[in-house]
């Protein structure tokens, strides 16, 4: 990573293993949520810690998750319970002369914090729009938009913001790093890179009359 | 979801909301894990929960995960404090008429329950050979395989093994889910497939004298 980076913003956000690879870089963080748009929620409850992907979506400074006003871990962290919010991107996988230097490449966000309710219905109108934006650049923004939340479609949708304070970034990218002596053996090594490709979008079969598919979501690209 | 499912095996496994996408099924559960390679294990600690993204292979009933022998996380788990342990596969975007139905098609796992460290070596030393060849499908099987861990490196990896007992299963799958008097709308609705798609395999740069790229590396493919 590009130093100099900020300090750990935290002791508990602090990377201990492969520090070389840990950033607090705000920026570096961003790029990386931006990139992503499921998330990884955990929380402690009296059964013990539960882990729940969502979708979300980065506004500024906080990473905005919404889902149903009925679940569980939305109320609970609503509530106020800390929660640990994960974000991993899969880029590759490494294949090193030995079995112990495979490695995967990947970039993650880990942040720590206590999300907070947006009550407000003009405000929670708002970041819905932005939810739908940031994952369908275009959907919004573009021509033949998605009819908005009706006041009962407000009302069953909770809207949490978490602020993008407290979090730590670790990347891993680059070829296999093996032992000097194994370099001479006879061992393919290298990198297969994977990404999270879109495909031919799939028109909703049910009605003939659709309008055609627009340019984003054939060029479906996050970055 | 193909019924009849079997019963939750715990409350804490149970799904509450949209119930309707939930399984218990321990083949739809494998076939999801064997696809997948990347989990978020979470624990709690004295500052909450945390999350951590890490590779796993499914070995028949269990999941083995492993690391340096020096990760709290590792250290954490291994000494009995409980876990849930998340697998997500992305399978899709749904673009429906109304911005409340737009959706995501996915697959989950979520696995509570407890892990337990393979202390035996030659155990260790065979858990090892199955995750690379569970992460690279020939790694191990075809020739020209990768260097096995010297004592050193055996000693420096915790290889852990967690029950495949406690776990549940969502599928989210198919078209959007529209309002019926949304359909009339102008809105182009439908599905952007997302898969993790592998690309054309990099050599190691540092070596002229590579061996050709293995076919498992050229046709990377987990199912």
């Amino acid at each position: 990573m590009a130093s100099p980076s900020p300090p750990p913003p935290s002791e508990r956000a602090t990377v201990r293993r492969v520090a070389y690879r840990a950033s607090y870089d705000r920026d570096v963080a961003h790029a990386i949520l931006d990139e992503g748009f499921v998330a990884h929620v955990g929380i402690t409850t009296d059964d013990g810690p539960v882990v729940i992907p969502t979708l979300y979506v980065r506004d500024g400074d906080r990473l905005l998750i919404h889902g149903s006003a009925a679940s569980r871990l939305l109320r609970s962290a609503a509530a106020g319970t800390p929660v640990c919010v994960t974000v991993t991107l899969i880029d590759g996988l490494v294949l090193a002369r030995s079995a112990f230097h495979h490695s995967v490449n990947y970039r993650s966000v880990v942040i720590f914090g206590q999300a907070q309710k947006i009550d407000d219905v003009d405000e929670r109108r708002a970041a819905l729009d932005v939810i739908v934006e940031g994952l369908v650049p275009g959907r919004i923004s573009q021509p033949r938009a998605p009819r908005r939340p009706s006041e009962k479609e407000l009302k069953a949708t909770t809207v949490l913001a978490l602020p993008l304070d407290e979090l730590s970034v670790k990347v891993r990218d680059g070829n296999a790093i093996d032992e000097q002596e194994d370099y001479d053996l006879d061992v393919w090594a290298g990198v297969i890179p994977l990404t999270l490709a879109p495909g031919e979008p799939i028109p909703d079969p049910l009605v003939t009359e659709l309008p055609p598919i627009p340019s984003y979501a054939r060029n479906y690209s996050r970055v």
